[in-house]
């Protein structure tokens, strides 16, 4: 339902790159976690799939949006086996193409029926301030070699928690649940937000390349400070800490390509750290006590198809990992 | 009102790089026509300016962004005597303040009172689509030898008009105009962007360095597809047609810079040709005449202090151009 609704969004015809490049992006698939969640939480209160169907449009457009800018940031040459738009159009094109996105995902939410729209519009502008602080921490924190975990959290929280609770809470919000089942909705969103982000981490150096769709240990390579890096920075001793803290100065270092052999080096040598100081054990358990805290959220809910669905979901994310 | 409300906006320090960025972009002045004329519109209609005090503000930041984001397109140094944000920070500090923006002045606007709020959100989301889109089809132009003063019109009816007719059109809402007082500040809104606009064009030719507050002659050196350089592209002949033609490829021609004394002599060899054609003459016609459309609308509204200075403002935009 929300993959059509998403392709019905864009019939202009002109100017022709513009929506070219939309159309380009909102077909792309993905797996539409951001809108199920919206839809399950709205059905789990007690509402209709369809009174949620345009902001579950809504917040994948707004996801999408987010997807084209970072891609730019972050110099991304592919996303789900494809060009992303600054390389296939150009910045320019990839510029405005997030724009008009942001204009399209409040055009989508505001065919959302009801008398709730005032609170919909200011949780969705929330989401997409949060989302941005977000990212501008991440960005912050790749010239930071001293990141701390309680600062990783934060980070995450706005750049990829906050896209997730808001999917639960204005889920809630729309199949009108009472406050405190509106608050479990975000507080599930919370953690399942938290345990995405987690399992992200750690799948970049535990999954099968088959399993991930992108390379295993690129993280590793870009010294990325993710949960288990800035783990490995509190632990490590020794020789090992000295790898570890080269890591997180790596994006100063580091401009000059990496050949294969180092970097197949580098990745065997960092995740032998993991594993030396139980940093994937403890990235695991970190998984398992969001999840844990996410399913226990949902015990105020009545047991309707959807909670059980949100239930699966939350186990679902420990699928690959353990 | 506006700029203390604007001042107001960002409180938070973290994330310092994207607050500090807001705060530059927003403190930065310029007339604040929008804001101006969502308040006078309000009034005209017989509401209070405090009531479309957070629109206007709203606008503004809209505006703000749009800035922020086509000085990235266009690699702009400077703005309003200032360096841009991307030369001053980076183009990624950049994107994420115009992105951010976008989130604030929907929050800002939702603090609007009353019952009219998906109207007024409605609009706004239109107004940042066709902004977009408006920006989309100035860059497709550039590539373009061929485009027509049709085309041109469409485009800034987007690119400048629709913030302009949506600020008037916002402010009628606000107050409560009736049907016919809130579509007579949009057709006012639509007129009076038409002149802003065509009056840009014309003063880069005709202003004085000092009116201008930026070097005159710049649109001519960058082949840009000003109303002037379309309408001589239909009625220049000869050597003149040549020259003119030239300009409309220039931007495919020259990559290299152009020395001072060149610069001087394409400006006063293109200035001549704009007189020769009597381009400058129909242009001012072309201001007049939206002007006076402009100043026709206001007949439905009632003769207030607001209403007065909508006129005053619509005759304002003739001053220095003849």
């Amino acid at each position: 339902m929300v993959d059509r609704r998403l392709a019905s969004l864009i019939r202009a015809k002109s100017p022709a790159d513009l929506n070219e490049a939309c159309r380009y992006v909102l077909s792309a698939g993905g797996k539409r976690v951001r809108s199920t969640l919206l839809i399950l939480s709205c059905e789990a209160v007690g509402g209709r799939a369809v009174q949620a169907l345009e902001a579950g449009a809504a917040i994948e457009v707004m996801h999408n949006f987010t997807l084209v800018h970072d891609d730019i940031m972050d110099n991304a040459p592919s996303r789900r086996g494809r060009r992303t738009v600054h390389i296939r159009w150009n910045l320019n094109t990839a510029l405005l193409v997030g724009d008009v996105m942001v204009g399209l995902a409040y055009k989508t939410l505001l065919d959302t029926k009801g008398d709730k729209i005032r609170e919909i519009i200011d949780l969705f502008s929330a989401g997409l301030i949060g989302v941005c602080q977000g990212q501008s921490l991440d960005l912050a924190y790749e010239r930071r070699p001293d990141v701390t975990i309680p600062e990783y959290f934060l980070m995450i929280e706005k750049k990829t928690g906050l896209m997730i609770s808001m999917a639960t809470h204005l889920g809630a919000v729309i199949g009108d649940g009472s406050a405190s089942q509106i608050e479990a909705l975000r507080l599930y969103g919370r953690y399942i937000g938290r345990a995405f982000q987690l399992r992200d981490d750690l799948l970049d150096v535990v999954a099968t390349r088959k399993d991930f769709g992108k390379s295993i240990g690129g993280d590793i390579v870009e010294g990325k400070k993710t949960f288990l890096l800035l783990l490995a920075a509190e632990r490590a001793k020794g020789g090992d800490r000295k790898v570890i803290l080269g890591l997180m100065r790596r994006h100063e270092l580091t401009a000059h390509p990496v050949s294969a052999t180092e970097r197949r080096k580098l990745i065997m040598a960092v995740t032998a750290i993991y594993r030396r100081y139980g940093i994937i054990e403890e990235t695991r358990e970190q998984i398992r006590k969001n999840t844990r805290k996410a399913a226990a959220s949902l015990a105020v809910l009545p047991r309707v198809r959807a909670t059980g669905m949100l239930q699966w979901f939350s186990e679902a994310l420990m699928n690959r990992i353990s």
